[in-house]
């Protein structure tokens, strides 16, 4: 009987393929399949910072997402991505899944691990998530002592965002996107404008970080990232 | 003239040194010094991480850090520790400093960032946390989609931390050390108990994972963290 392989959850860092662990870089390196979500059978962002790590021969796993915001369809791709990779299993394979940023952080890697992990031995590799990476790029920490750190999607809703603002000392608003604007004007409302920055593309070839009082317009990229501190500053 | 070394916040993860990026393995094996925080001279969890990646004629830096929750003591060793890195610096060595976790997350390279960024060329190479490491080795995720994820130091006020646990879809209780008792205490109070799990020492050989409600006494190791999820599990 053949013995089933091992389904890594691989974190593959931020954007710098240098920011990869050292175990995402073994693990990669000797799996014979990787797995990646790909947007309309093409783009991965986690592959192109594996890529450099990748061997020649490895086989490619893609499970292509529908560009859609519906809830079905992405659970369609996932089910059938959870099928290859299930084959591959079976056959004695281990599949090294590559995901942006930590796995568990806000990730798709759930998706896969919620309907594999019971069957078959799962490895998760914890990753360098995109906010402590934005800290390091701008120069300054993320949060110190006894401050509250919150992270919030910029996707929930205006009163929540406030609310939740106005009792941390230190908070990394993620996929800022299309949210851009809201978040502006949120800021502003506050007063936290000026103790706010901007991340676009952390740690990769395209990044860009300015004040986001500075910044015009509603939409920025996806993967765009917000930090505003008001915790003490007596370091 | 010399040209003055660069100074290095190196993130070197949770505990497994196989968890430290690229990025630090490369620098750590570069840099002539490196430097790191002991206590009573001796002890170093950074430098334990780091030790497989330890060039044999590396120079070790200690700063040595008071045991004691005073102020001023620890202030007086930050200034001892940079006015020994400026030496370095100044003699155009670079200079490594060893954090556990990511510089920037909780972490005390910020005290000697504050005092030596502005006169030398300084890069921070954020790591992996140990909240998303804590996630990894629990087997589930920290936080998905709309979440609001929230990061508190046990040391807080039982007033704030109850505030704060009520209004998250996942909490991260980071020192918990000796507040454990008070935080089973409000985590009961709120009826969260079931919902909590507890890790000391993640990815290090000492790890533990544990029920929060099946853990007695009111003391834990420093390096415990306490996850409490509520939000949708419909994955």
């Amino acid at each position: 009987m053949t013995k089933t392989g091992i389904l890594y959850g691989v974190g593959v860092g931020p954007g710098d393929p240098e920011l990869m662990t050292v175990k995402a870089w073994r693990i990669i390196s000797m799996a014979p399949v990787v797995a990646y979500l790909t947007a309309n059978s093409t783009e991965s962002t986690a592959r192109d910072i594996a890529k450099p790590f990748l061997p020649d021969d490895v086989i490619e796993l893609k499970i292509d997402m529908p560009m859609r915001t519906e809830r079905e369809p992405a659970q369609e791709a996932y089910d059938r991505g959870a099928a290859a990779i299930t084959e591959h299993l079976k056959a004695g394979r281990d599949v090294a899944m590559l995901c942006e940023g930590d796995p568990f952080f806000y990730g798709s890697f759930m998706y896969i691990f919620a309907r594999l992990a019971d069957r078959f031995e799962t490895i998760v590799v914890p990753g360098v998530s995109s906010i402590t990476a934005a800290a390091a790029r701008m120069g300054r920490p993320l949060s110190a002592r006894n401050d509250v750190l919150k992270v919030l999607p910029a996707t929930l809703e205006a009163d929540r965002l406030r609310e939740e603002l106005l009792t941390a000392q230190s908070t990394a608003i993620i996929k800022v996107g299309r949210h851009f604007g809201k978040i502006k004007n949120i800021l502003s409302a506050l007063d936290l404008i000026s103790k706010a920055t901007v991340i676009e593309n952390a740690t990769r070839a395209n990044e860009r970080i300015r004040k986001v009082e500075d910044v015009e317009g509603d939409s920025l990229p996806y993967f765009t990232t917000i930090l505003v501190y008001t915790g003490s500053e007596t370091w």
